[in-house]
């Protein structure tokens, strides 16, 4: 399992993934899910990923390494994309390349061509935009009335974000906010897991603000949860008890 | 969709169950999901049910009218059950009566064969227990480790479960983090909503102590969503903003 968030505030841009991957629940691994792409000054683009492991690690690599275009026979690269938009199709290209590769003998095993993809960035001059791609390799994105995306295990962490997240939501509140989610999830799901990679763009700084992966014994988020869980205790015995049918 | 949580602690048992059914978004009606049994002074129990309502209400038709014995030819019903696990078996074998009789042909028509219910209750003499039956007509039982179980909808209000309910928490307490945990379901899920159905049933009174169904204009429960909204932004404005990467 995975859980993925991007956060897409006036601001700028978060990202926060987990690295746990499993094959079973006894085969539980550590994989980076969070990669960063900089042409320094000119683009600046997160990409995280949910899904068969095999599935998005060869999307990585066509996104890397190029897919070559059929007629002019051009490698086109994510880091080469001159807008988000051109970025977001590649992604999907690239999905497609892997299903029309590998999708058959899948399918051919019962399991399942199974891949999300978040991809937040900006283009010099451009609006800072923030992209779902799914599997068919066709993408959803981010708006101000729904400023927020998930991949992978989206549930547990879902309705903080829904009752704090706006667009109007400051950079390092939004981080906030998406590892309360993370929190959440991983509390719930043992599919999810510490280490988190994070990844703060602020709006035409044209390069990343911060990234960084929290471990385990990580000072700040320890406190965090700690904070949280408390607050959380205090809030549900501050509610009063309910009046129906008391003596 | 549906929500329901049944939760058993030392003083009792308590039971949430939305009303919310769809046929398809363009569908939705409201149906009672939570039935109560009562042999007033011998048997008192609260059954809350999940999935397609063709296949809930033959479940429930059979354990009201009762399901006839191919040996002794005598109709067993429900309300005539000695324990509680000779009740959560009934509740079992009237499923797997519904998936002989209709099983085949919902498959036929490619929907899914879906149920799932919550037993919970109490036999003069015995403890409470609270079960889960699944579509296979097995089932699972609430321990003092785990003392709540789901059906339907369960991920969105299963966090503030998870960190607050354990076996000693008081019977109205765990009443509010059952309607906490349904404001947090109905607020993230379309397919779940008012009116709220709830029953509690006091250790040892044999009788129920409330059974009520909360209305949309009900003056406790808004109360308690703005408390714990409130609350929620309040907790989350509270904690520090995380110190990575700044200047």
């Amino acid at each position: 399992m995975t859980y993925c968030v991007g956060i897409l505030v006036n601001d700028g841009l978060v990202m926060v993934a987990d690295t746990r991957t499993n094959a079973g629940i006894d085969n539980i691994s550590t994989f980076r899910k969070l990669h960063l792409f900089e042409r320094r000054g000119e683009f600046v683009a997160a990409l995280a990923t949910a899904g068969n492991l095999a599935v998005t690690q060869s999307v990585l690599s066509h996104l890397t390494e190029g897919i070559e275009d059929p007629v002019t026979g051009q490698r086109e690269r994510l880091i080469e994309q001159t807008s988000m938009f051109s970025a977001a199709q590649l992604v999907g290209r690239a999905v497609r390349r892997v299903y029309a590769t590998d999708g058959q003998s899948i399918e051919q095993h019962a399991a399942a061509f199974d891949v999300s993809i978040l991809l937040g960035g900006q283009m010099k001059g451009r609006e800072p935009r923030l992209f779902m791609v799914y599997r068919a390799g066709n993408f959803i994105e981010a708006t101000t009335d729904s400023p927020f995306l998930q991949i992978g295990e989206h549930k547990y962490g879902k309705p903080i974000l829904d009752r704090a997240v706006t667009s109007k939501t400051e950079l390092y509140d939004a981080l906030k906010l998406g590892l309360i989610s993370m929190d959440s999830t991983i509390r719930s799901n043992l599919g999810v897991g510490m280490p988190i990679d994070i990844a703060l763009i602020r709006r035409d700084a044209m390069t990343f603000e911060m990234s960084k992966r929290i471990e385990v014994d990580d000072i700040y988020f320890h406190d965090l949860r700690e904070r949280w869980s408390t607050a959380l205790r205090n809030a549900h015995l501050a509610i009063p008890r309910p009046p129906y049918g008391q003596c």
